[in-house]
Parts: structure tokens; C-alpha cells; sequence
């Protein structure tokens, strides 16, 4: 007997839509869930494009305005992977409407903003979710048991970074395509909130609550063309952030984002030190998790390379065999599967909104610090 | 307006079922092709498991005899995924029918079967193509890109090897659900055949035929449980290869398989020496081509790490952004795209049966080498 | 002929002592010099262990006092390796007496004593070096020149850390043989004195003066008990620091120091990305650089893994041949090479005592930035 | 008290003799032996570069003949580093003098001069070592013990590989300085005695006696001027070298050495895989030890790359501290330090020149082959 649909609304269409909309088709063909998600509907503003890629991905119903896919009754979840600074008005009318939400990362612009959503889809009381997906590359989530299991004892160091080098030319413009990342306006901050957020997500899921921080920002590039007005205009997003800090287990943080770093593509690196061990991860070999235990016999102690595809490990026996990877992609539809999931079970699937929040405290101690120059403490969600 | 459809019916519905499942869907999604590869049937001896998986991937026939599928009319291309010494019977009558055949390799249970079914096939003139999906890992593609474009100059070596460790417990039966690669009636071979077979076929996509060969064979485990009779017989595959030998062009061939290398999971690699550059590659870390260019400044020379995941890198405009990584089922949906769009300029799809015949041909030699203990020249497709 | 010698008296005899006896004569051994570097004496307060330690080492003179090593007029050069509280008498007293001085790492326990010292030796015109080998790794010797080149082009980021894990235990004890490195007063710092001095010796050299930083320090481990007093005390030095900060050429600092990092016994590591390029280099394979040149053609882009042991490399062609490793020993061996032949031509040898000084002054900002949890300038030397 | 010297007299003065005269040095001052190796005397048919080889290494006897060296009653050992085809001449009158020989590799030209040598050297009971100098490296060392312990358990696959790529021009000279290597008569062989037999050495040390072998070698330029002739020649030696065959204990070997493998410089690579673990080592990283144990827990289980550099690992305690390597020339100097202590406790210190005869045996059993096309027994020693 078939299963009950799940209807997705997808508010967007772009890269991130590509990714949530593959998601959608895979949880269903690779993951055994107590609801099938059905990408039903694809809202964007531009209505051709919106019905492209609702045709390409099996989506009956195409709309330009958000508001009409919320009050569609047909739809059971509404998914947001427009820019930053519409996620809070339509999760927030989403939930008023009693839908599930779904919405991109980060959160929101800012704190002030989050907590408003927070607040509203915990009182609607509607399942949510934030798509930090990298919580879900089995290496990862391997290094989440690993740490929770206690192999690593007391942690000294937590430190993560992500590298990337696709806006060093001065040609990019700011706005448009792909580049409102660009633009404050639509993205709220630059690296901080692109990619310091990935790797603030990981690190509470991981290592708990940061305390505070120091931090450092720097724009590089200080004006290019807006796609909007067509004139050369200041750049207001953070081109690069580093941040130092203390978790609340009293291990020392060490973060840093940019986009200036020749030679890396999407380097996501995180490693955390521990009394008995260590782990280390990144992107760019994301099917591996590097894993050092100093309780190993000394002669043959090293750097253990896990090649993470077996049956055992993360969201494994649902692919292939061992020594065959998955990619970037099945993070979202690790992420699909296990929302379903924590539906079917009336339990909540985290990072929530609350869980985003957090997150969002963080970088906003950030940014007010790289302004003060001081020490700022974090709020916590 | 939607496109025309291309409808396949699936022999076997086990593990390489599941990759080409799912390499029809993501190509029609993924890829704009001239057809739309739809999976319309299955076909298994067991009903209610073929009902399953036609339920899983929305093929809305259902069949237990292959026959029936064959006869069907609105099949247009049968896709075999059967245990290899089904490929012959399936393969012949699907072309005698008109159908279109996509094949798992290897192709036959040596040359001389391959012969046949070439000829039928090619008497047919269906389109027709064999899986060897590593063809198609862009990091390999490039590897090909690379070698045509003349960059590595001269020919001197080419190694490669495929090593596995699966089988190393003496408990494991042969015969049975994935277990038949142990049982020399329903495989053909051992190793040769489920891996070096790979190895052979890009080798001579990439650096051209073969043409003498000296091997070794053998066998760890003598006796296993035969599943089929219940009872320990002997092993008759062979639990490792390795052959030396010359290709056309000059080059020195040096080859290994085995299912008993502790450590390694699924590690197929390759490495090309030329007189101006050397490639290397390996499955363990698909995504990244190593590149060696003696042209380059000498105090600043090295194997570089090619990451594999920019548009302008096969296949990958298709997918992501760059640092984000594909996995190993991609390759079968490349494979497909490939051969839908060689279906509508009406061009082979490579490798095609008489390609694969090639590669029959010198596991034939291999094997025959390592019984006789003598240099031995391969045939020709 | 016979070269004329240089010969040296060498104040202390324990691990750094060991690295420049060896220096001394593999540099006469493997370069052809001006003068012929002579261990002639050693000086320590053990008698018995100086003269174990001179024998070894073919040294003539022993002495337990090094005021009467100084007063000794066959000695021409004054080598200091003993704890860092010492080496401004010692080197202030040298060269007074008109000694050359090759003086251990750190120069000073802090800037002022550092400036005292520069004062005297620039007065009395003496030749000079503070021993940070790491410039004279082969690999990173390479760095220096590719950035001198302008490969990198315009310079962004900055990064080096150096973890290490061997005081993790709380049993260690501050002070004694090894372990004067725990005594805040022996040692002056922590891992700032011992481990991020010699990553901002390389950074400035290779990068450029920093201009102000903010850091974070740590003692893990609080109490420990002194060897010199039996009790269990006070830890003032520190086990872990951090900081961030501006170089002169605009670029960002982010360094990183510990001793609590699990898996790495001296990792080194230092990173540098511009424009059209990037580097990156550590201590545990130090005999690579990964080099990324954004101006390779695109598709087969990488970062380059250079093995650095090719005649024209820097300084391997006095070694081996390509392909064949030296070791952590010969950038001593290094240093002394290039401190002759500046002695032989009148030049002075970086670092200089005011190269150190420069050092001397980050680790003062950075310490004090530390303890007031502000942004500190850095004087300059 | 000084201990008794233990005097050397090294025939040959090349790229090796700097190699042994390093080692002798070091021997001394990083061992603790019963007697003090002395380079004593030096001789060479070029008696002003003989002089200034040994002035440079305080050697104070020097010969143009080497028979009035054997003579000298102060000289206790013969240093053999001259090419292979003296070696049995100056071996065997050393010998017969009573001087204990250290001889580089290989032995002697083929299997029946060395079985020659050895009868003579065990004749004459004396000392006698052949310089297989990669036992030797730290990581290779710790192998052995490693499979001596029994962690690896029932060994499947020994696989060894030594690619270079310094002959690839056919402007290259045979003969000469550096190029004998070239020249098969004072060769004997190309790759195979010279890179080969380091791989067949350690093998039989690591894995025991080859049993039999199917070679194939290969010289891609044919022609090459030579030095004593000023005239082009016909080149004798292979450039390349592969086979297979199978060692004693049932293992399966596959061997392959190269001058022809663009991008490598001296690649030595080995690797055994074990029923429960492997090993896998490379010359480019020589301080690292690739360990895999399979009773590692199944999620953490992977490769370890381990740094050997720790005080419990072989030779280690007598270097630096953890994290610091040693490089290719300790190699040596570990031979000298265990050849004396052998000769203090009057005990074999291995590969002995009996050991090195069954290396010889396997080249030449793999030359056979390679001429016959067929398999070849291997004759033991």
C-alpha cells in the first residue's frame, strides 16, 4: 500500500532549490519513511523559470507569489531557499498557516530576527528545520558519535575554517545571480553568515555552546558595481572573519572564513582535539574522517584515514557498498529522510529553528565584536 | 512540451539494479537530453521483490520472465543486470527483438560468447552499451581529455590495479545473493572478470589494445560452502590476478586484482607514466585526478591534485559548484546521458558490445596465460 | 690547503646543543666554506656531562663556567643553547669581548631585554644569529623565493600554527631537564616563547612586519609540581595561544600555538595565500611545499605536492640526490653554512639579533593583548 | 677512555663514499658502540680527488691502488663503493687479507660471482655486510617487528615498485661519472640490480624466499653514445623491469622498477597485506609508516599514517624528539652503528654478503625469465 505524501512547497529555485528538489526524490527512493516527501509545488518569482523546474522535477504547481503556495491546502511543508532576507517573512506566515517549514541556513539576517521566527514557529508549534546540511556527512555524523561515545576524553581545541576563492577578481559584481551573497542587503553579512555559520552549526552540535568571542573582519575588495543601481558601490559584507573564543567545556575556539583563499574551492575544515583523541574532517574529501586515539599500542599510533562507506557507519546501508562514496547532494537527502522521520515520530529534527538561532547569537557576537574590537559575549537561544 | 519518452525494462533488480534505477532518474533531471529515459518495467524471479523495487523507482511493469519483457512493445531498450552467465541468452534474444541493450559488464562469459552477441547485436544495429561505469568518473574523463590532447607525450607505462578484501573470511559461501561472484558457473571468473575487467576497459580506452599478456592466478580459500548444494566444493574462481604485458603503442602493462588486501575497500587505480607527464587516479578518492607536468618550472614541479568539481571539468557544469563532490552512482547517470544522447544523433555509445569484446578478449588471454604459464597474445574485437 | 678555522664555544649541551655540534661538522663536511666551523669547547654547569658531551663531539676545551669560555681567546664565536633566562648576560658578555654570537630562540625573555641586547652587539659590531632553523628547511627557504618572485602576487592571508601534545598529562612537572619549558621563569612564555616565535619569525620574513594583533592564551593544567621546590605550584606559563592580527602588506594574521593537540608531536604549519597563488608547508613532511598556481590552465589546476630534494633547489644540491630526504638536523647544519659565509664576506646572517627583536616585540603584543583582551600594536625593531 | 677505533678504508669515492663517510661520522657520535668507526683511508684511481675527499672527511691515508690499501695493516675493514663490476676482485683480496668488508649492493654482477664471494668471506670468517640500506629506515624497521609480532597474520600479497624518471632524455650518455648505471658491463644490469635488488632485499627480509618468478623487462632507448667510445651503442641494460612470482610462505609477489615513470624521483614503494592487517611504506615520505589492522573497531577502522619519530620506534632515541625526522642518510649510519656492534658481540650483522647472495639469485632468476618468456625457479643461497 502506498504511503502518505508529504507536499512540499519549494519558495526558490536556484542552486540550493536543485539540491532540496534532488533531496526530495532520493529520501524517498533510498530511505524507508513513514511518509513519501513529494516536491509538489515550486514558487519563484520568475514564472517560466519556476515552471522549468517544476516540470524537471515533477512539481504539479507553479506559483509566482509565496503567499498563494501558503494558503495552497494541498501543501503540507513549505521549503525556503530564497536569500536571507525574505527567509523570516515567509517562515513566519508559513507557520501561521499551520505548514511545516523547511528554511536554507542561516536563519535569518540577525539574531533580533531569529528569535521572532523562533518564537512564532514554537508557538504554531509546526515542525521546522534549518539546513545546516553538512551535520549529515557521514563522516561527520561519525565524528558526532565518536565524540558523545567519550573516545576523545576532555577537549582543549575546537577549530574550523572555511576556505574559498571565487570572489577575489574585482570584476564580480555585487547583487544578481549567485552573487546577492554579495550584497548585504539580501545576505545580511558576508563569510560570517555564508560560512562561518556552517561551521558554528557543526561545532555547538559538536562541542556545545560558545561563550564568547574576539573576532576580526576585512573587506578586500571595498567596491564593486551593484547589479541593482548599475554603479560602483561600497561593499558592506565581510570578505574574510576570523573569531577566537571559549566553549562553555572550556576548550578554546578557533574559526576562520573567506573568500580569498587561493587554491580552495569549498574547504570546510574542522578538527577537535581532545584529551584522547582527535578528529579531523573537510569538504573537499568529505567521505573521509581522519581519527587519531592515543590509547592505539604507541609504535603503530597515527593518523587513522576512515574511508566512511561501510555498512556501519552513518546513513551508509542505504547506499552502496563499501569503498563507494556518496557526494555532497545526499546530505540534503540524509537531511529530508530524517525529517520525515522526526515528523512521523512528533519529534523535532534538529538543527530547529531554536537550534539555527543559536547559531545566529554566535555570529552576531562576531560581527559586534570585528566592529568593537572587544570581547563580546554570546547570547544564547 | 514534453519530451518523447525512452522506456527501459531492468533485468535484475540487485545492487547494480539500484545504480541504474537511479542513473535514469537523475539523468532526465540532471542532464537536457533528447529523450527522457524512463524505467518503465522490471523484470525478476522473484515477484513480489521486482514489485518492490518497480514500486521504489515508479516502474509501473512488472515481470518474472524476461521474455515477456523482451516481447513487450513499449519497451524500448532492455538494461540487463543479471549474474554474468544470464547476459548472453537475454542480450541476443532483447536485440533479435529490436530493443536497444544497455549491459552490466563484463559483457560474457569469455570471448567467444562476447563474439556472439556482438554479432547479433551489430547484425541488429540496436544501440547498444556496456557498463563500465568507471569510464565516466570525471576525474577519468579528464585523464582521457588529457592523454588525447597529447600532454603526457610518449607512452611508457601503465599500471593499474583493483584491490578489494572482502572476501578474506573462509566462512563466506559462495553462491547466494551477491555472493555469486564467488561461484565460477554463474560468474565466469573471479577477479579477472568482476574487476580487472574494469581495470582493461579504460585501460585501453586510455592508452590503446593490448597485445600479449603473461598472468598469475590464485586461489587462498580452496573449499567454500556451495550455496546451491549445501555443500564445501571446491573454489573454482580465482581470488587474485595479476598479468604483465605491452600494449600497441609500446607501453608496458602492468595489472593486479585481488579480493585480499586487507585495508583496501574498493580501491581501483590507475597510473599512466608519458615522457612530458604522468596521471594517477584512484575510486578511494574519486574526484581528484593527480596530474604530474614535467613541463612545468622545475623548483616548483609536483604531482598536483586535480579536485575534480569545476564546470569546466567533464560533466560537472551538470551538477554543483566547485569543492562540492559527486559520488560514485553519478557515473551510471553520465553513462546513461551519454547513451540517450548517442541514441538521438544516432552514434555508439562507447563502450559499446564490440568495445567490451575487446576487453573479453584479453581476460581470455590473462586467464589462459595463467594456466599455461605462458606469454599468450590477445585477440581482437 | 687547509682552511683557516672558526672555532666555537658552545654554552650548554642538551638537545639544541646536540643540533649544532652535528651542525658544526656536517657544515664543514657537506659546503664549501671560508672558514672551517670548529667545536672547540662547551660549557656546562656539569662538569662530567660537559666533558662526555665534548669528547663526543671532538671539542678540546671544557668549561663549567662560561666567563672563562668567554675570556678564552682561541675561541672566535659563542654559541648559547641554554635556557631562555640566560642568553642576554651570556650574549651581552660575548660580545663585549668581541665573540661572535649565535644565540638559541627565543633572543630574550621579552622585548626589553631583547633591545638591551641588540644595543651591545650592534655596538660592539659583532656577528650575529638567533637560531630559528625552520627558514632553512629547503621547502621553506623555496617559499621565501617563490614570494619573492611575485608568484603569489597580492598577499591576503597569513596563517601558521604549531600544536604539539606532550604536556597533556598532569604528571609532568614544571622545571628540570626538558622541562624548563613549563617554568614561566626559566622560560619567560609558554608556547608563545617556545612554538609561535618561530612561526612569526618565518612570517615576517616571509610576509613582513605584523602591525597589531588580539590573542587568547590558556594553561590547561593549573598546578604543577616545581622540581626546584618539590611543591605543587602555580603554572604561569602558557600551555595554548592564539592570535589574530594585521600584517604591514594588508594582509591577515591568524596564528595558533598548543600543546594540547592530540595527534601532533611538532606540526608546524604555515599557510599563505595571494592572489595568483598560494603555499602551504609543515614541519611533518618538511621536505614538501604544496604549491597552488591559479595561472596553470584550468582544468588541471592543483595544488602541486613539491618533493624538495633537486639540485636547484635551495641548498640540496650539497646533499643527496633528487628524491632523497635530509632531515631536521641540516637546517642547523644550514644556518651555520650561511652564518660563515656572511662572516666570510662581511654581511650580516638573518635573523640577526634585531631580526629576533622584531619576533621579541609580536610575543610582547601578543602576550599582553592576552591578559588586557585588547587589540595591541607591535612595536618594531 | 677513548674506545678502541675500529679503522675503515672506503674504496670508491662517489655519490656512495659520501654517503658511508657520513656514516661513519655520524655513527660515532649518535651511537654508543664498542669500538669507533674511523674513516681511516680513502682510495681512488683519481689520487687529487681522492686527497680532497678524504682531507674533507679527516681521512689521512690515501691510495690510487686499492690492493696497497688491503695491504695496510692499520686498515681493520674494506668500504666497497665502486661500481658492481670490481666489487668481487677488491671483496674477495679483502677478504683473504682478513679485513672484515662492508660492499655496497648489489653484491656482485650476478649470482655466480657472489656465491664466489661468499665462499671466500665465510672462508675467511670475516665481519662482512652488504649495504641494503633501506632495512634500515626507521618506518621499514618497524615493519619488520611489526610482521615479526604476528599482527598481520597469514600474509596474501607482497607488492614492491621503484620508479625513477632521471633517463627519460635520449641525450643521456652510457659511461661516466653517475652514468656507469648505464653501461651493462660495469652494471651488470639495469634497474634490476640497481633498484630491484633494494626491493627483493627487503622483501625476503620482510617475507622470506621467493620461490619463483615471470619477468618481463624492456629498454625504451635503444641506442645511447657511450663515454669510452665516443661512439653510439646499442643500450644493454633494461630500463625497466616487472614481475611476478611467489614467495614461500604462499604469498603472491609483483614487482616493478622503472626509470621511465615521469614525476618520480626514487619511489620506493612497498606494501604486504596480511589476513589481518597491512603495511604499506614509501621512500618520498620515508618517515611515515602506513599501518592498517583490521581488530581495529569496525566505524574508526582505516589506514594510519604513522610518523615514525618517537623514541620507541627503531633507532629514534638515538636522534631528535617526536616530530623531527632524520633522512635518507641515517640510513647508513644505522649500518654502521649495527655492523659494529656485530662485530663487538661477534654476530652476523645482516643482509650479510649470504643474505645479499639470495637477492642476486632472484635477479638473476628474473633476467632468465625475462630473456626465456617463461617461469624461472629461484636458486637460494
Amino acid at each position: 500500500m502506498a504511503k502518505k505524501a508529504l507536499n512540499i512547497g519549494l519558495v526558490g529555485y536556484g542552486f540550493m532549490g536543485r539540491t532540496h528538489a534532488h533531496a526530495y526524490h532520493n529520501a524517498a527512493q533510498f530511505f524507508d519513511l513513514p511518509l513519501t516527501p513529494v516536491l509538489k509545488a515550486v514558487c519563484g518569482r520568475d514564472g517560466a523559470k519556476a515552471k522549468a523546474f517544476a516540470d524537471n522535477w515533477g512539481a504539479t504547481i507553479v506559483e509566482t507569489d509565496w503567499k498563494k503556495l501558503i494558503a495552497n491546502k494541498e501543501i503540507d511543508a513549505i521549503d525556503i531557499v530564497t536569500p536571507n532576507d525574505s527567509h523570516a517573512e515567509i517562515a513566519i506566515a508559513a507557520a501561521k498557516a499551520g505548514k511545516m517549514v523547511l528554511c536554507e541556513k542561516p536563519l535569518s539576517l540577525d539574531g533580533k530576527q531569529g528569535l521572532e521566527m523562533v518564537k512564532v514557529i514554537e508557538k504554531c508549534k509546526v515542525p521546522n528545520t534549518v539546513w545546516y546540511n553538512y551535520r549529515r556527512v557521514p563522516a561527520v555524523t561519525l565524528a558526532k558519535q565518536i565524540i558523545d561515545s567519550g573516545k576523545l576524553g576532555k577537549i582543549f581545541h575546537y577549530r574550523a575554517n572555511f576556505l574559498q576563492d571565487w570572489t577575489i577578481s574585482a570584476d564580480l559584481p555585487q547583487g544578481g545571480a549567485g552573487l546577492w551573497r554579495l550584497d548585504a542587503k539580501a545576505a545580511g553579512s558576508g563569510v560570517t553568515g555564508d560560512l562561518l555559520a556552517h561551521c558554528i552549526d557543526t561545532a555547538i552540535w559538536l562541542n556545545g555552546p560558545l561563550t564568547d568571542v574576539t573576532a576580526m573582519t576585512e573587506t578586500f575588495i571595498k567596491k564593486r558595481t551593484h547589479t541593482a543601481t548599475g554603479k560602483v558601490q561600497e561593499v558592506k559584507i565581510d570578505d574574510a572573519c576570523t573569531f577566537m573564543g571559549h566553549f562553555e567545556n572550556g576548550s578554546l575556539a578557533l574559526f576562520e572564513s573567506t573568500r580569498y583563499a587561493r587554491g580552495h574551492k569549498a574547504l570546510y575544515t574542522l578538527e577537535i582535539n581532545g584529551e584522547n583523541g582527535s578528529i579531523r574532517w573537510d569538504l573537499h574529501d568529505l567521505h573521509r574522517l581522519q581519527y587519531f586515539d592515543y590509547r592505539d599500542e604507541g609504535i603503530v599510533r597515527g593518523w587513522r584515514s576512515v574511508h566512511v562507506t561501510d555498512g556501519d557507519q552513518p546513513y551508509m546501508k542505504n547506499w552502496w557498498v563499501p569503498g563507494l562514496q556518496i557526494g555532497y547532494a545526499e546530505t540534503f537527502t540524509h537531511q529530508v529522510a530524517d525529517f520525515i522521520r522526526a515528523v512521523g515520530e512528533g519529534k523535532p529534527c534538529h538543527p530547529t529553528f531554536r537550534d539555527a538561532l543559536e547559531t545566529q547569537y554566535v555570529c552576531d557576537a562576531v560581527l559586534a565584536s570585528a566592529k568593537s574590537g572587544k570581547w563580546v559575549k554570546c547570547k544564547h537561544a
